[in-house]
């Protein structure tokens, strides 16, 4: 049968997800062409793994981000990042990917073919490759336009201690970059407040980050500081490990648009999504070194930004002037959809 | 901290996805108590494979059927059986999932429990452990009460050769029992049409199904029919082997009250998803052994129910008078989130 041509100017309708000849065709048309290593025919795909030596992980997220294209990226690239990064952050590099598409009646085919190229230049640059996916498509008003979810697949070499329980009193809070750029540029982007400006979403791999932290025998402990932001990061590591998490707001690194911007729509910016930042906890000596090592290889804003004290479960922010504030673990949200 | 029950009158809140305190006590108080082996601390878990004479296959499945609730299962369980049966068509044992879990404001704490509490029961009757997890929540007008999606790894015996390429004119299609009861029961669940009756839906693992099968070595190919049902299955073989797939009305194992609903909604139970079925293509002296075979271990309405010629790429229907109907490709969509 002769294949239609996807048309940019239609919309997605419920009959691309019943299985028959307009889902094909969405199938064949959009996410086979971008995803050129996808098999459409098969039920289950074959997932090459090698085992010696190596630990495999495997990590699974969903995003709902609204708008779906923002300054700096798109939902598409988002997911990849996210998954790989989660990865990433637990010693691994990233491998494989399984990808499900929840689309709502509706939806500019322009914007699915747009937000596909993205996930596939996406993983070409973080050299994960896509083996599984599956398409649903939802009635008007049951969906956000676009869900995503990833399930990522990594190899960890053996040896490789990662986790909370290797954080102990006297280690070092460092961060890779600055924070809250990504949730600030989604909130600029989706509520239109007449704010502009060059902000961007920071979203992007932070495999060059973990590859360099790694080299570090003092690392303990790595994550992505997205949902909940820096503060929550800290929040989990004080909880878990039973230690005072304590930030110094003078080491923060937060760029001076997201501090207006915070200040006046009134967010914190610790609490505020990153999506391609590092938030790590090494030894002490480990962290300065660490912390030099990033800055020489261009991620200029890295800092140390804290210590682990021995103590009651809390997070405190010692302010520029030296005084001392409690951070509390995030209640209310202020931001659904921000990844 | 002393940690909060979950209360099973409350509804879920935006707060509950934002990464705070309360998705740390939605988390701890229902998925990780259903899900004793998920390790809620890591950003990415150990995926423990074993390689020696065996490959790993790996699938993925979104799942939005309304209502979340139906005669014979729901969203939870069709999730878990929807991935499992991905894996055993393609001939491997289902060993591990992943799962994402979006969730609408609103939804009721008590059909999230009862849900994730279904998820841990199948899983556990299909021999699955989930590994890693992540939770969404939307606004109000955003979802559809729930959407879940899974990504299933599992382990495949080296030197089992199934695919669409295997086919060979000749070649006779079984079915492993009555098609259309997913679909008929989750319509008549949504639509309170007041037609009533003991009809449930077949979802099940077809693992049982699959293991029979695989001791033929005259199997080819299986699938499982669920969204586009039995129709769409032969469609799919049609036109990747270039064959003509006759269906034989007489075989078709379709059940009185799937038949009678049918024909008063106007529907064809040939399209209609089963979740719990196995179209299999096998040789012909092995098809009717296995056929023989499942309707001796309890499979009673398994049957040969086609066969493959060579010919024009087309779905023909052999009408129990004797008389030929073209099936055609499903075109529009009567029934977006059956599954």
């Amino acid at each position: 049968m002769p294949k239609e041509p996807i048309r940019l100017d239609a919309r997605v309708t419920l009959a691309h997800g019943n299985g028959g000849r307009l889902m094909r065709e969405l199938i064949d048309g959009i996410f086979a062409k971008e995803l050129g290593n996808l098999d459409t025919q098969v039920d289950a795909a074959r997932l090459p793994l090698e085992t010696s030596e190596s630990d495999w992980l495997i990590t699974t997220d969903g995003f709902t981000v609204e708008p779906l294209e923002f300054p700096g990226g798109d939902i598409g690239s988002l997911a990849v990042h996210g998954t790989v990064n989660d990865l990433a952050v637990s010693g691994a590099t990233p491998r494989y990917l399984s990808l499900n598409v929840f689309i709502e009646e509706g939806l500019e085919m322009a914007v699915l073919v747009r937000i596909s190229h993205s996930i596939a230049q996406t993983c070409e640059s973080c050299g994960v490759q896509i083996l599984a996916g599956d398409t649903k498509v939802v009635r008007r008003g049951q969906g956000g336009g676009l869900y995503l979810a990833t399930t990522g697949i990594g190899q960890r070499r053996q040896g490789i201690e990662l986790g909370l329980g290797q954080i102990q009193p006297g280690d070092r809070l460092v961060v890779s970059g600055t924070v809250g750029d990504h949730g600030t540029a989604v909130i600029l982007a989706r509520e239109h407040f007449g704010l502009s400006g060059n902000l961007q979403s920071d979203a992007a791999s932070v495999v060059p980050v973990t590859e360099v932290l790694l080299e570090y025998p003092g690392l303990r402990f790595m994550r992505d500081p997205t949902r909940g932001g820096l503060a929550t990061v800290a929040h989990d590591i004080a909880s878990t490990t039973g230690t005072t998490v304590r930030l110094l707001e003078e080491q923060i690194p937060v760029r001076n648009e997201v501090r207006g911007v915070c200040e006046i729509l009134g967010y914190d910016p610790y609490y505020l999504a990153s999506e391609g930042r590092v938030v790590a906890v090494l030894s002490p000596e480990a962290a300065e070194l660490a912390v030099a090592d990033l800055q020489q290889r261009g991620f200029r804003d890295a800092a140390v930004i804290g210590v682990i004290e021995s103590g009651t479960t809390r997070v405190i922010l010692q302010t520029r002037l030296g005084g001392e504030r409690i951070l509390p673990e995030l209640e209310d949200d202020p931001l659904p959809r921000i990844c």
